[in-house]
């Protein structure tokens, strides 16, 4: 009897700002041109969510977790485990997985290059092949190579926490010592410091490193683990709400949130991550998806980017670029869809990182109620029919949208 | 990167309203002449706090917990020793204390006058004086004099309960004997009714009491006790949010509670809690305060003393002068600090006490986004762009404003 709609979600990264003083007070938002993104909010109920709890930062882990429907409190422990999932290394429930960065460091310790000069594949791939089959202990080491000078690590074994303290300073000073946060990590720290100074023992001499020394090139000679987390044994969509699910991002962590609750993630040439990322190209995947999956999340990173930049100017036009993506959707995807379009979290352009303003959202269905919101900007949603929600609420919502939900009661 | 700017929370005690027959069903605030809460209105974003929970009436006590970001429900078990800190008494952790009365008792034991006709310092000092060094049983008795009549008692022991019910019963009648409300404090209700016992044969036989005999005024021959609690085992605001912070306030409960929370209590000459407190001498002191410290709360309570007495008209007269106070804040403090006026309770006036109401709050912020409310009352706030928010919200929203929150995730 209910006709079942399908769910576009359009996650517009760090999209919210604030007040700036040089656009006369006026957000980034409210100076794009953004014919298609006024469309969905005259047509649309508008609101604020406050995607974890008000004035609570999120991170862009927690944030993706919250939208999709899970409690970040229960199943976050660290970016690691998401990061590996982002690059197809699968963990299981009890592994703890590490972001990395490939550095120089010299020989006291000193960091020289967080980043080792920015080296990228194919070097990365032939340095982590040789810390294949690495075992410390009873703990089996998995290393993987991600994109430029990053990598995940990943230990497989008995009695690991992530619980445990980053070995990147994040800034050029030492290298950190890995200390365990609770006395059940103390056996993880122990394997995190060997697995350093093996990565150390055998890179330093790798032919890799010793034609970049010849060459004037920062040698990669160490491998510098942060952001432990356990993988989540969390329930998939297909599992939580009976919905066949896939993703659009560039982005390697978004990807992996995305794959750790069961989404197939879409593989768009073209789709960087960065601020040249092909939108239209992602659209058109979106588009595709959307023919046989029940949810489809779309996610752009850029806008976060120019946050981070502190440029409003390229946050302003970058949105415009968005609006251009979100008009090509309009036209292109069935009218029945119900559509949401919100950021993760604000990245307000004085902060140049996250905050814990609550993101605009807009909820589009054929069917919905409409509220006297005219224009997509943080100022007009402040007056919209959704009112304040939290990020937890969206998936009930959309779901019940789209004539998904279940009753509770008879 | 984050500019960090300061907060300032301005508890304009028991501020909201209902409609007034008397005032053509308009508020005391709607009918107040209030320039400079209109400009934080109008500049700010505005909205009603839930301080506890909808339609729950709030103490001034859990009210100022959750104001600053407690939970209530966690850290009060009664008022007594936030009144004991009020007046620089702080207790230890399992310390139970109690404010206290003295009172006027016939040999009956009859109330004759609950407050001793208003007895005072230094009268209650000497009195007090001969109640140090009390113990009863293996329990020490601290007693100090506080304002007016009034007094606290500090038990400390062993196995103490706060569950017992006052000895003061609140009216002129019968004195109550102290009762356990759980079997765990049988042991302290005891020491209660012994103290009571003991407070009454020292003080009916002190040459102060047989000088106010002579002189035909009320006996101070009691001490009444009431309002148990806990010392709560709670952070401070440094520890909590990383904030030195300071308080001005003219009320003892207030100052207390701000104590217990490692705050700074000014002392402002002329600052007394009352109606004809020098709200302009508090302002200057919040001015110097913000200097220094990160955080600064000041309270005043004169409206609510006009709500507790019925009197709209007063409660107006007053509000205009709160009114002038903001506007000397507004031009003295820096303008990047963040700002909150809000009430800590409604006192409507046809209540003649705290409500459930939720209170008016607007937040200012140089960068925060503005709603179209451009008066401060209560209708305007109705569709204020900050909704409706409870209290414990209130310090992570001001910390993310303030760019002083931690990030959840990476």
């Amino acid at each position: 009897m209910r006709p079942q709609r399908k769910i576009l979600i359009v996650v517009v990264d760090g999209l919210g700002d604030r007040a700036i003083r040089e656009l006369d007070w006026k957000t980034p938002l409210q100076c794009a041109n953004r014919p298609n993104l006024n469309w969905y909010a005259e047509n649309g109920v508008n609101g604020l969510m406050d995607v974890i709890a008000p004035g609570v930062r999120p991170g862009s882990d927690t944030s993706h977790l919250a939208i999709l429907g899970y409690d970040p409190y229960q199943v976050y422990t660290g970016r690691g485990p998401f990061e590996a999932a982002g690059i197809g290394l699968m963990g299981q429930k009890g592994d703890v997985a590490f972001r990395c960065n490939f550095a120089t460091i010299d020989e006291r310790g000193n960091i020289v290059d967080r980043r080792a000069g920015r080296i990228k594949q194919p070097e990365t791939t032939e340095l982590i092949s040789s810390l294949s089959n690495l075992k410390i202990g009873d703990v089996e080491i998995i290393v993987k190579e991600a994109t430029e000078h990053r990598a995940v690590l990943l230990l497989r074994g008995e009695s690991l926490s992530p619980f445990v303290t980053d070995v990147d300073p994040h800034e050029s000073s030492m290298i950190q010592e890995c200390m365990p946060l609770v006395p059940e990590a103390t056996k993880t720290a122990e394997i995190v410091n060997k697995f350093v100074e093996e990565s150390r023992r055998i890179l330093s001499t790798h032919p890799i490193n010793l034609r970049r020394r010849k060459e004037g090139k920062p040698e990669a000679n160490v491998i510098l683990p942060r952001g432990a987390g356990t993988f989540p044994d969390i329930q998939s969509l297909e599992e939580k709400y009976g919905l066949s699910a896939a993703c659009v991002a560039g982005v390697s962590l978004v990807k992996g949130i995305c794959r750790i609750c069961g989404m197939e993630v879409a593989n768009v040439p073209g789709a960087t991550g960065g601020i040249d990322t092909d939108m239209i190209a992602k659209a058109e995947c979106v588009v595709r998806l959307l023919e046989s999956k029940d949810l489809v999340l779309l996610n752009v990173k850029a806008t976060d980017i120019a946050s981070h930049d502190g440029d409003f100017r390229k946050k302003i036009e970058i949105i415009e670029r968005v609006d251009s993506m979100i008009g090509y959707l309009r036209n292109s995807i069935p009218s029945e869809t119900v559509v949401a379009i919100l950021a993760d979290h604000c990245s307000p352009i004085e902060v140049r990182d996250h905050s814990g303003d609550p993101v605009p959202v807009t909820i589009y269905c054929e069917s919905g109620i409409r509220d006297t919101v005219e224009q997509f900007d943080e100022p007009s949603f402040l007056r919209g029919g959704l009112g304040r929600i939290r990020g937890k609420d969206l998936m009930p919502i959309l779901l019940d949208k789209a004539n998904r939900s279940k009753k509770f009661g008879a």
